[in-house]
C-alpha cells in the first residue's frame, strides 16, 4: 500500500539522469499538449489539451486528501479513494466494541454519515502558476545562506497570503527540479469531510502485509468520503446544517469493459520520486539512510507489539502507526533488495561524470556552473553528516516533548505580525495545529511512547560524545553511560511530570503567552523552554545550509537541463505532491516472480483460494457466500468466468498516488490505483519499464462488492451504476 | 513433499471410474508394449518393449527405498533419491552439536560414508508374476469370511516362502483392483546402506512447509546413498569389510539439455491412488476420515511443539514425525479444499449407478454380480463404523504399549512353525522387527508421547459408552468421566512402571517366551497381556470382514471391467506400491494461481529472491555467493540466463514416487520427482489433466550445487558429470 514516504531531507533537491520512456513520466497537466502525439498514439480518446485544464472535466474531479488522491464520483460530492486512505477515519470512529477497521461501515442514510478523523481535508486544485521569478527575485538572487532561505520563505509567504485572501482556499509554493523552478498551487479546501462507506477489513485490506506490494493481488482497497459545505456552498467547519458539496465535475463509471492491453491513465498527487538525485544522495539514501530506517522501524514495531499486547484500546490507537511503519519498511526493504548488487550507483556516477565533463570542457559553461558543481558535493556531505548524527532523535524524543516545543514556538510566533511568522505558525495553520493536538488523543499511548523513547535514547547515548546534542541530554536529564533502567526511571519522572497527555491542557497551552511557559513546572514544557535556544541554533544552521544548497543545486540542475537540451532531450521533473498525469496500458508481466508469468487480471477465485478465515486473509463470510453463489451481475467478464478484482498496468506512479482514479481512453473510471509491485519500489530512484507495474483495484470488483456483499444500493444509485 | 500416505483401511479395495487420458496412468511395465503407439507418439526414443524388462536397463536401475523411490547412478552402487527420503538417516546421524539436517553431509571418501538409519533398505525389483489363481485357488474360492482371509494369507505365505528360499531376496504379494488380481513381486534387498551426501537443509528443504506442494518452487530435494554388499556380491548386514555393490545397470546423466515441451517419463513406486473407489468410500474418506486426520494431526503438532520446546535433543527425535505429520496434513487440507464444493461424489455416484443399472438389466449379469453388489455396500458401511469408533486409539495409545503388544505377539508366534506364523512375525520379518526396536531410541521422547496420549485419551473417553473398548480402558486404568489431570496421573504411573524405554530391555523381551510376559510387572507388558484376548477378538472380526469384503469387492470390480470392456474401454488399476511408469512432457500451466501463469522452469534467481537467511528460506551463504558469482558451469541455460532449479511436468505420480528418476526420451536422467502441485493432491481420488503437475528437481541444479556449492567432486567424477 502506498503512502507518502518520509523524505530523507527537508528540501526537495534533485538531479536528472532519467528521461521519458514510453510509459514513464508523471506529467504536469500543462505539459500534456506537448506530448499530444504520444497520448493519441497510445489510445487517448479525448483531446490532450482538455487534460491541461485544471478547472474542467476530468481534471477538476480529481482531488487530494493530503498524502492520498481521490475523486468526485457523484453530483452530491461523493468521493472515492482507497480503504487505506480512509483508514484513519475508520480508526477515529472505532471503539473496542465497534471496530470499523474490522467490520467496515456503511451509512444507511446521508444523515448517518460520520465525521472523518480531525484534519481530514478534500483539496481541489484550481490553479497552478509559475512563480520562479517572484520566489528568486533579483534581490534574493544576490543573497547567500540563511539570508537567501529567509528571503525565499518571505517571498513564498507573501505569495501564499495574497492567494489565500479568498476564503476557503489553500495555497502552496512547490519547488520543481530541486529549487530551480517554483509553482504556486491554489486549492479549495473542504473542511467538513464525512465517512460514507468502507468495506470490511477482510476486503479493504485483504492480504495485509503479506500481500503488500505483491502480485497476484486481491485487495478491495476502496472507501468513500463525502464533501460537505456551508449553506453558501463554500468550505465550512463541520455543522449538522452543512450540505453535500456539488462539484463542477465528477467521474462517470466506465461504459465499456476494460480489457488486456487497453489504454489507461491515472491522475493524482504522487508524493516524491528521486530520479534526478545526485550520486552522493543515492549513495547516502540507499546505502545508509533507508537501511537505518528499516532497522529502526523493525525495532519500533517490536516495541509497539510488546507494549500494546493484551490492550485492544492501545492497539487501536497505534494501528495507524503500525500500518505506516510496516508499509514504509517493506518499501525500503524492497528498494534495498533491488539496490544491493545493482549497478544503479555506478550508472548515476557515470552520468554525473559525463555532465561534469561537459561543463568543464567549455570556459563559458565552467564559468556559469563550475562553482555550483564544486559547492554541491560539499554541501550535500555536510547535510548528510548532520542527518546521521541526529537520526536517532526522531525516535528517541518523547512525542509530548515535540508537542511542547510546538506549543512554545506557537506562543513565540503568535506575537509577531502574521506575515512575519514562520511557515506552519501563521493564522492559516492554526486550525491544523489544533486538530493535531486533538488527534493525539486517538493516536497516543503513553506506555508505548515511553518504551520507544527509552530504547532509542539508550542507542543514541552510545554515539561518539562529539555527536551528541548536549542541551537535549541536559533537558532530558540523561547522559552517556546510563543503562536502560536508569533512562527509564528518568523518563518515568518526565512523563509523570507533564499534563500534556490531557487534551484540555494542550488546548490551554495553545493559547498561553511565552511567559507562561517560562515559569511552568510541566516537565515537557520546561524541557522545551530549556531547549529553545539550541533548537533555534539548529534551525539557523539548517537554513544557512539550505540557502547555499538551493543555489548550488539549482545551478547543477540548470546545467543538466542545458546539457540534455543540447542533445535534444527533455528533462523530466521529479514528483513533488502536485497534480500529475501518467498514462500506459493494462498488461501482465513476464517474468513475474521466478517461475511465473503475471496475468493482467486477478479474479474472485483467488479470494476463495487465499481466504483462511483469519488474520490477513479473513474474507468476510458474506463475501465468500456471494462468490460461491456465482452471481456476477453486470460486472463479470466472460473470458475470466469471474469478476476482475485487481489489474496490472504500466502506469508510472508512487506514494501519494494511492486512491487515484484510473481512467480509460474516454476518461471514465475503471479503477483505483493502490499499489505497485515490489520490484517497482526502487523506481523512485531508478526506472525500469520492463519490470514496473502499478496495481489497480478494478472498479468492477468495487461495484460487485457494493452490490452483492454490502448492498450499498444508495451509493450505487447515486453513482448511476448499472 | 510426497510420502506414503497412511491408508484409510487395511485392505486395498477399489472401484474404477477413471480411465487413461493422454498423460494419465501409472503403468505396470508389462503394459507398456500395449501402449507403444502412444509412447512413440509422445516422443519416447527407446523401444517400449525395452521398458517392460524389469531386469534390463533402464528399469533395473530403478529401486525402492520402501516409501520412496531411488536409482543407481554409478557402477559403484551410488544411489540418488530425494533429500526428504534420506532425511531419516541425516536425523539418525545427527547430534545437537552435529546437525546434519541443517548443515548437510558429504563423505570425503568411501571409507567415511555413514551407516544409514536402521531399517534402511535398497530394494531392486527382479520379477513380477501373476499369482491370482494360486492366491484364490479352487478351495479358497469356496470359503467365506475369516476362513477365506486365512486361506488367502496361507497361500500368500507359501508363495512368499518359496520365493524367498533364495537368500538376499524379499518377496511380496500385491493386490490389484482391490483383491481381484494378485502379483508376486521379488526384490533383491540390500541391507547395508550408507549415507554418502546430502546438501544443507537450506537447499534440500528450501521453502519448507511454506512452499510444500507450491509453485514456483526452488527446492534442492536430493540426497545420495550407496548400496554395499558382502565380499560375495550378495546382500549382507553392515560390515566394514563390505564392498560397494555393482549394479547391472545405472542411469547416465542427460547428454542434451532438457527444454520446455520435451518428452519425460518417470519410473517409481507410487504408493496408493483411490481412483477406483466406491462412492461410499469416497464419501467416508474425503467427508469424514481425512478431515478427522487434519484435526488430529494439527493437535498432535501443537502438542509436540509444546512438549519439545527448548529441548533440541527432543526436537531432533521428533523432527521426522513432525515432517510427516505436516506433509500429510497439508496434503489432506489440499484435498479437502478441492473436495468441498466439488462434484466428485456426485460423479462417482452417477458412474456407480450406471454400472449397477448395467448389471441389473441382464439376468445373467444379475446372477453373476448381483449378490456382490448387494453385499459390498453393507460391508463397507460396517468397516467404516469400526474405523470411526477406533479412530482416536491410534493417537491415544502410548507408543510403548504398541511395542509391548508387538513383543508379546512375537513371543506367541515364535513357537509356531514358521509357515504358520502371522505375516509380520515370520523369520523373514525378525530383522525389521529388531531394527524397529532400535530405531525407537532415536525417535521416541517420553514427555511428548505422554502428552499426546493424555490429550487423545481424554477425547476418546467422551465417545458414547457403547463405542468404547472396555478391555483397553481396564488395561490403562482409565474410565469415562476422568479429567485430563486424572488421566495424566494414570499415565505417569504407567510410563514410570515400564522399562521398555531402554533398548536393552526391549531386545531382552524380544527373546523371551510367553510365560515371561504373563508374570511380568512391567506396566506396558502387563497391559499387553491383559489386552491379548481382546486384541485377537478384534483381529478375528477384521479378518471375517476382510474375507467377505474381498469376495464382494472383487465381484464388483470384475463387473466394472466387464462393463467397460463391453464399451471397448480398459480399466486402469490403482497404484499399490509396485513399480510403475508414467509419461508426459515438460510444461507450465495456465492458470497457475489466480492472476498467474506458471512457467515450466524456475531458476537460481528465485533462490536469491526467496532467501531470508533464516527458517524455511535459509539458503546457505555458500550457495548465495555461488549464485552471485554467476558461474553456471555447463548447467546454465541461455534462455533462462541461469541454472534451472525445478520444473513442472505432466507426469501422473503420487506419494511413494518421491525420489523417482525422471528420464528423457533416451532414458537419461534429467531430474528427480519430489512433489506435485496442491491442486493435484485430490488427483489421488479424481484426475484432472488440465491442473495436475508433478514438480521435479532439475538434475542441472543438483549437479551445479554439487560442483559450485558443496564441491562434491568425488561423486561428480563417479557419475561422469561433464
Amino acid at each position: 500500500m502506498k503512502r507518502l514516504i518520509p523524505a530523507a531531507t527537508t528540501l526537495a533537491l534533485s538531479l536528472a539522469f532519467a528521461y521519458a520512456h514510453a510509459t514513464e513520466g508523471m506529467w504536469m497537466p500543462k505539459q500534456l499538449p506537448t506530448i499530444a502525439k504520444e497520448l493519441k498514439a497510445a489510445g487517448l480518446g479525448l483531446e490532450p489539451a482538455k487534460l491541461a485544464q485544471l478547472t474542467e472535466f476530468p481534471m477538476n474531479a480529481v482531488v487530494s486528501l493530503g498524502g492520498c488522491t481521490a475523486s468526485f464520483v457523484s453530483p452530491q460530492g461523493l468521493v472515492v479513494s482507497n480503504h487505506h486512505c480512509v483508514y484513519g477515519s475508520l480508526q477515529f470512529n472505532s471503539k473496542p466494541e465497534r471496530d470499523l477497521m474490522k467490520n467496515g461501515f456503511l451509512a444507511p442514510s446521508l444523515g448517518e454519515e460520520l465525521p472523518a478523523a480531525p484534519g481530514t481535508r478534500i483539496l481541489v486544485t484550481v490553479d497552478a502558476s509559475d512563480v520562479t521569478g517572484r520566489i528568486i527575485d533579483t534581490a534574493t538572487a544576490k543573497l547567500v545562506g540563511k539570508a537567501r532561505t529567509d528571503a525565499i520563505e518571505k517571498n513564498e509567504k507573501a505569495l501564499v497570503a495574497a492567494c489565500e485572501k479568498e476564503a476557503g482556499f489553500r495555497c502552496n509554493v512547490y519547488s520543481f527540479y530541486g529549487g530551480l523552478q517554483f509553482q504556486l498551487i491554489k486549492q479549495m479546501e473542504v473542511r467538513d469531510v464525512r465517512l460514507v462507506y468502507a468495506p470490511a477489513g477482510g476486503i479493504g485490506n485483504f492480504g495485509g502485509d503479506t500481500d503488500n506490494w505483491m502480485w497476484p493481488r486481491h485487495t478491495g482497497d476502496f472507501g468513500y468520503y463525502r464533501a460537505y459545505v456551508g449553506a453558501d456552498g463554500k468550505p465550512a467547519d463541520y455543522s449538522p446544517n452543512n450540505k453535500p458539496y456539488t462539484p463542477k465535475s465528477w467521474l462517470k463509471l466506465a461504459s465499456s469493459p476494460l480489457k488486456d492491453q487497453d489504454f489507461v491513465m491515472v491522475a493524482g498527487y504522487p508524493g516524491r520520486t528521486n530520479r534526478l538525485r545526485l550520486p552522493a544522495e543515492v549513495d547516502f539514501n540507499l546505502g545508509w539512510f533507508q537501511p537505518a530506517i528499516i532497522k529502526a522501524y523493525g525495532e519500533e514495531l517490536d516495541l509497539i507489539g510488546k507494549a500494546t499486547a493484551g490492550r485492544p484500546d492501545a492497539e487501536i490507537r497505534m494501528a495507524n502507526m503500525v500500518k505506516g511503519l510496516n508499509n514504509t519498511m517493506k518499501n525500503f526493504q524492497g528498494q534495498d533488495a533491488s539496490y544491493r548488487g545493482s549497478d544503479i550507483l555506478a550508472r548515476k556516477q557515470q552520468a554525473f561524470a559525463e555532465l561534469k565533463a561537459w561543463v568543464m570542457a567549455d570556459a563559458k559553461r565552467r564559468a556559469q556552473y563550475g562553482a555550483d558543481f564544486e559547492a554541491v558535493d560539499r554541501l550535500v556531505a555536510e547535510q548528510q553528516a548532520t542527518a546521521k548524527s541526529e537520526f536517532l532523535l526522531r525516535f528517541a524524543t518523547p512525542t509530548l516533548l515535540g508537542t511542547a516545543r510546538n506549543l512554545l514556538e506557537t506562543a513565540h510566533q503568535r506575537v509577531l505580525p502574521d506575515a512575519e511568522r514562520k511557515s506552519g505558525f501563521q493564522e492559516r495553520d492554526m486550525l491544523r495545529q489544533r486538530q493535531a493536538l486533538e488527534a493525539l488523543d486517538r493516536r497516543y499511548d503513553e506506555a508505548t511512547d515511553k518504551a520507544i523513547s527509552a530504547h532509542f535514547l539508550a542507542q543514541y547515548l552510545t554515539l561518539p560524545a562529539a555527536q551528541l546534542n548536549k542541551p537535549l541530554l541536559a533537558a532530558l536529564g540523561v547522559q552517556p553511560g546510563m543503562d536502560e533502567a536508569a533512562i527509564k526511571a528518568r523518563l518515568d519522572a518526565l512523563y509523570a511530570g507533564s499534563q500534556l497527555n490531557v487534551l484540555a491542557t494542550r488546548l490551554e497551552w495553545a493559547a498561553r503567552p511565552v511567559q507562561g511557559f517560562e515559569t511552568s513546572k510541566d516537565s515537557f514544557i520546561a524541557a522545551a523552554v530549556a531547549l529553545y535556544a539550541d533548537d533555534h541554533r539548529r534551525e539557523d544552521r539548517d537554513k544557512e545550509l539550505a540557502g547555499r544548497l538551493q543555489q548550488a543545486y539549482a545551478g547543477t540542475m540548470q546545467a543538466l537541463i542545458d546539457f540534455k537540451g543540447s542533445q535534444g532531450q527533455a528533462v523530466y521533473a521529479d514528483a513533488n505532491s502536485t497534480l500529475r498525469v501518467s498514462f500506459g496500458k493494462v498488461t501482465g508481466r513476464t517474468p513475474g516472480r521466478d517461475g511465473e508469468t503475471w496475468q493482467p487480471f486477478t479474479t474472485l477465485r483467488g479470494i476463495t483460494a487465499k481466504a483462511t478465515g483469519e488474520g490477513e486473509f479473513d474474507a468476510p463470510e458474506a463475501e465468500l457466500k456471494a462468490i460461491h453463489a456465482g452471481d456476477f451481475g453486470s460486472y463479470g467478464v466472460k473470458e475470466l468466468n469471474s469478476v476482475p478484482v485487481n489489474f496490472l498496468a504500466t502506469l508510472d506512479t508512487t506514494g501519494g498516488n494511492s486512491g487515484s482514479p484510473v481512467l480509460n481512453k474516454n476518461a471514465e473510471l475503471v479503477g483505483l490505483l493502490f499499489d505497485g509491485t515490489l520490484d517497482g519500489v526502487i523506481a523512485s530512484w531508478d526506472y525500469n519499464d520492463q519490470m514496473i507495474r502499478s496495481i489497480v483495484l478494478d472498479s468492477r470488483y468495487m461495484l460487485w462488492t457494493m452490490k452483492f456483499v454490502d448492498h450499498a444500493d444508495r451509493l450505487l444509485n447515486e453513482m448511476n451504476a448499472k
